[in-house]
């Protein structure tokens, strides 16, 4: 109730009606629930997007665009809906921000949701000696959509498919059509060799494992985009040792001295990896930010919203990039405290919920 | 006085007997001081180094040494004692991590302390056109030895004289004795032309704007060191903006594209840069760690810590390196909560109030 109060009454929904406020509150306090706008709810997904500490991308939060599903109730119908999502959102590669958003978790806390963390992951298949293929941070994801049925090639970048769990159907998995799920094939600007490692990443990522909080009301299913800032491709998915761990590879073909961590090896080969990535994706004509860029952005960002006499709650630690850090303007300076309580937000979920794990 | 009674009541105290902690609270509610050990002195310093949220080296807080100056009272025998200091640490290179105590701040608020940051620091000349010579740290710090009468020889590597306050004396100035300044200058393991930019670092990082708070005592002047960590001067020191901003130079001798921050010329000339001040210390015989090992080295502390039963508050931000953190274990866990207010500390204050700035 105080949730619904509050949203009704900040300043960015002041043009509707005292009598729309009431009637959302009675709504909400005698049946659990309340009917939100379409306008509602883009305002709440952009000051969802706004409020959230831990997004180094929010300069960009009001041009958030809306895909309203919350009739849409069956997983197959959820399914053609994120297929259309993707299709508007990578927008011939110049991405376009959207977040789609499906039916309310009910009164009865029963919820529609996606059970992958991203529209667009890769499988990580456990081998027997203990090494993953793919992307070891889904191994479980990976072996939760085998025991549904679902069956990859058993490459390193197998698409997983959409796994979707509604209150009245077992949870389904539906394949992404591959014209949906473009990828970019990672080259370097100088190294030859680099192309023949295989390495590509997807264009679009499209957090799906957080529920959007809109004045009282829950949506699980929210997926939404951005576009990527190079540094998570290339200084955490392909990088972490418990995600690719492309850098030992990547050191060996550039003859690098890897016999003491001091001739910072892992450094170098961590910047050429970023490089290719940067330079692959724009090759591509898929839009991607530098990290450089978007801490500029940033702290652009940071003051407008000073100027606007509003605070930005920010987490320090997740705004600063993985690589580089201290050449960021971010690095820099301190912060609003990370307020993960403010609403409207979004509010991540632990995926193994949705596996019964 | 609860500072007191903690400080006696801890578990690293509890070989003194209860008669002691008496003694000191009696003492310090009549006269608003107390004489404490050497070994309270001691004990307490390495406390306060383990206790210190934003140290990245708390491994090592056993091997701390001391250096017991509290009954020297003149500007001049404080210069000689932190001439004392600056031998014993250097150690020939195998660098020893040392605390000097002088004399505790007096019940009536006045103070012996280091006016300097560090106890050796490079000059900064503010220039005419806007730039400036050495060090733009201490630009500040510059201008208020001139006033007081030193004179440097205008490089960009001119050693700053030793400020001392005591209550008695007007702040003054004493040049370091060369041989006790000891500096590496910079070359790379590849790039021969590296040498030619003529840069250079001290070999001795030794913080002297930290008072160190041990049971309820305040010791202004307590300078201390331990040995440099690389991307402290690789990252910070010779490649911030407003330090000596030394990445476009290095970045053009490496004939990279600095047209555009995508092609990440920043990133490359910085882990070059890194790389040469690790080569240049080990040649040279002066101990550093490069941020790899010491990271590994404090996932080890905290896990030491937790298995003795304590906390390790930590302070994220600072504990992580300021290139390529995301390659260090620090960056992918959770520490506990930064506790400034925990004793014994260092607790950091702002050299201008020496300059009555």
């Amino acid at each position: 109730m105080r949730e619904c109060d509050e949203f009704f009454r900040l300043p960015e929904l002041a043009h509707l009606s005292a009598q729309r406020r009431r009637c959302a509150l009675e709504q909400l306090e005698q049946t659990g629930s309340y009917l939100q706008t379409a306008e509602e709810i883009l305002i709440g997904a952009k000051l969802a997007w706004r409020n959230h500490a831990r997004c180094v991308g929010r300069k960009h939060w009001r041009s958030l665009k809306l895909l309203d599903a919350r009739r849409v109730r069956s997983a197959r119908d959820l399914a053609e809906v994120c297929w259309q999502h993707l299709h508007m959102a990578a927008n011939n590669g110049a991405i376009q921000s959207m977040i789609t958003v499906g039916p309310p978790r009910q009164p009865d806390g029963r919820e529609f949701r996606i059970v992958s963390p991203q529209i667009i992951r890769y499988a990580g298949y456990r081998n027997g000696d203990g090494t993953v293929t793919g992307d070891a941070a889904n191994v479980e994801l990976t072996e939760f959509a085998m025991k549904l049925g679902w069956r990859g090639a058993g490459t390193p970048f197998d698409i997983l498919p959409l796994l979707i769990s509604t209150p009245d159907e077992p949870v389904r998995w539906f394949d992404i059509p591959p014209e949906l799920a473009r990828e970019v094939e990672l080259e370097h600007p100088e190294f030859e060799w680099f192309a023949g490692l295989g390495l590509r990443w997807h264009a679009l990522p499209a957090v799906s494992d957080m529920n959007l909080e809109i004045g009282g009301m829950t949506y699980p299913f929210a997926p939404f985009n951005g576009w990527y800032l190079g540094a998570e491709i290339g200084a955490r998915n392909l990088s972490d040792t418990n995600r690719y761990n492309m850098l030992p590879l990547i050191a060996e073909m550039m003859c690098l001295d890897t016999r003491a961590e001091r001739n910072l090896w892992r450094d170098q080969a961590l910047v050429e990896l970023n490089r290719a990535v940067l330079h692959s994706f724009r090759k591509a004509g898929v839009y991607i930010v530098d990290h450089h860029t978007v801490a500029k952005q940033f702290c652009d960002h940071v003051e407008r919203e000073e100027a606007a006499g509003r605070a930005c709650p920010t987490d320090w630690s997740w705004i600063n990039p993985p690589i580089s850090s201290g050449l960021t303007p971010t690095f820099h300076r301190y912060y609003d405290p990370p307020d993960m309580d403010i609403r409207p937000n979004f509010v991540r979920r632990d995926f193994r919920v949705g596996m019964g794990l």
